[in-house]
Parts: structure tokens; C-alpha cells; sequence
């Protein structure tokens, strides 16, 4: 990378930062490319030669944080042999995730009606493969009897509310740690399953 | 109620409704009185006549919804007599009111950072007192042997998030009815606490 590579991606991470802070604060619709250029320390103009529009930065802040999601879920799966051990780093690390980064994932996982028809449809195809990853989890626990649960659809979808919730209650001051949190989600997520 | 009053009934009720879309839709800071008193078929000098500010809608939507989510779980414990009886009854309640009305519901769950100070500190009053009487449902249940669970507290936080996220991700062209995802997730519940 070149210098002036260098910078543009520093300077590219600096709008994204900003966009993430304004959305979480004001949602998309509140919020302007000129509150974004402002918090950035750039002209309105200056966002333009890095950013299309207001919706692309959406886009690619939600599409970084679905990637990540939907890399965490798959890591635990490989990283693990039983389906138990599977699903509780997968909710480890979702929950985990999800506390460290709740501004962020305010955004990522709030704000898609804004989106483009277009990049909505991308930005459901990965959420549809991160639900995939996890009802295949809780089926294949279901199939090896690791797991008993009425319905594992069910039990899914219950998994990822949880893990996605803690983006709009999670706040530093809390109780629990990201990580104190990861691992009682964790227990709780093996009880949702029915865990033997 | 003299028929004066029962139309200015009516209005304010046509402009909580048009409220709610345009704040589901645009957000709060995306949303303007204009906009609310254009779907209300009002112009925005009529809306005055009815509340102070966009604030105090959105403080009426918040106080409402919070008011009634408290009511059913109350209702919930006042009706059965076993811990386990009283939190399938409220998680069912919960989850199908949060599935019925997730337009509101995610007005009311997700929009409390645009609240004046004063009506914040009120609605969190209200969130405390709906998250006291679950915490102390499931503390009851672990007292008196019905429930086996590590943490009343992170179970009662994770009932809590299954109902409130139902809000996020419910369309009416789910698979499951209200009432078939208030069956599921009162069986989940018990699963969370550990219920013999």
C-alpha cells in the first residue's frame, strides 16, 4: 500500500466511525451526510470522494458487522468437536461480540429498513446464512442426540434474538462483562437446547 | 364524554397511530410534526391543539406500551398459582403482544434515547418494575424447588430480550401466528429457568 493508499483507508475507517456514532444517536433518517463530514472533521465534499451517499455508508457498516457475525458462528463450529461445545462458543462469542461492539451492532442490526432494495437483499442473504449456521448447529445436536428440543427452528431463532438483543440493552456500566455475559449465555443457550 | 370530547378522543388517537408509523418508518429525528399531522389527514397547527411536541407523542407511545407490557405480566402472575403456570402465562402474553403489535413495539423498545430527560427517567421506571416482577417470578420459582437456574437475574434479562426482539424481526408473514409463537417461546422459557 502507498502512502496515499494508507491514508484514504484511515481516512475511509474515520467516516465509518463517525456514521456508526451519528446512526446510533439519531438514527439513519436523522442524520445527515454533513453531521457525518462534521463529526469526521471533513467537508461535506470530502465525504463524496470517499462515499457515494449516506446509504452507502450503511451498507458497508452493515455488511462488515453481518460478515463478522457470520464468521464468529462459523469459527466456533470449526474451532470445536461436539455440537455442545459448538454452541456454546458459537453464543459465547455472539453474545460477547454483541456487548463489546453494542453501538455498532445498534446499527448493523436497526437500522437495515434504510437500506437500498438492492443491498437489503444482500444484507438478508447473509443474515439468512448466519441463521442457516445455527439451526444446522442445533440440528445436527438434535440428529447425534447431544441435544432435545422441540423445535429446533425455534430454539434458533430464540439463540439469535438473545445474542442480538444485548446490541440495544448492553451498556458499559453494566454488571456483567462481555465476557461474564458470553459465558451465562452460553448456559443458557445449552438449556434452550436441551443440552444432555 | 360529551361528543366534543370524543372527537378530540378520536384525533389524538389518529395521531398516536400516525405517529408510530412515521416513527417504525423514519425513526424519531427522522420524522417531522409535519409528516405525523400529513398522515393524520391534520394540518401541523391542528396537532398542537392536541400535544405539546413530536416528544410528547412519542413519550404517550412509550408510556402506553410500557404500561400494558407491565399489566400482562402482572396479570399473568395475578391468574395462575404455580411459579411455573405464572411464567408460561406471562412469557406467552409477552411474546404474542410484542408479535401482534411489533409496529409499536419497536417504537416503544428502540426510540427511548429521544425522550426529554423527565420522561426517560419515567419510562425507565417503568422498565425497572417490569423487569423486578419477572426477576422476582423466577426468584419464587427457584425458592419454592419449582425452578433450577444459576442466575435469576441473567434468566430473567433473557426472557425479557426473546419478548422484546420478537419486535425487531416479527412480520405477519411468519410461519407462526402469535399465539403458535407464544406456546414456543412459554415452553423456551421454561427450558431458561429450568423448570422440573
Amino acid at each position: 500500500m502507498t502512502i496515499d493508499q494508507s491514508r484514504a483507508e484511515a481516512t475511509r475507517a474515520r467516516l465509518l466511525e463517525a456514521a456508526v456514532q451519528a446512526f446510533a444517536e439519531r438514527g439513519f433518517h436523522g442524520t445527515s451526510t454533513r453531521d457525518i463530514a462534521a463529526a469526521a472533521g471533513m467537508s461535506p465534499a470530502a465525504v463524496y470522494v470517499h462515499y457515494r451517499s449516506k446509504e452507502q455508508l450503511l451498507d458497508q457498516i452493515s455488511r462488515r458487522g453481518h460478515e463478522l457475525t457470520l464468521q464468529l458462528v462459523r469459527d466456533a463450529v470449526a474451532a470445536e468437536i461436539s455440537p455442545t461445545e459448538q454452541l456454546a462458543a458459537a453464543v459465547r462469542s455472539f453474545a460477547a461480540h454483541h456487548a463489546r461492539g453494542h453501538t455498532t451492532a445498534r446499527v448493523v442490526n436497526y437500522e437495515l429498513a434504510a437500506l437500498s432494495p438492492e443491498h437489503a437483499e444482500e444484507i438478508r442473504a447473509l443474515r439468512r446464512e448466519i441463521s442457516a449456521e445455527m439451526r444446522s448447529l442445533v440440528e445436527r445436536g438434535v440428529a447425534d442426540g447431544s441435544f432435545d428440543c422441540p423445535s429446533p427452528r425455534i430454539a434458533a431463532t430464540a439463540l439469535l434474538s438473545l445474542g442480538i438483543d444485548i446490541a440495544r440493552w448492553y451498556r458499559e456500566d453494566r454488571t456483567w462483562s462481555p465476557e461474564d455475559l458470553g459465558d451465562a449465555y452460553a448456559g443458557v443457550a445449552l438449556r434452550i437446547v436441551g443440552a444432555r
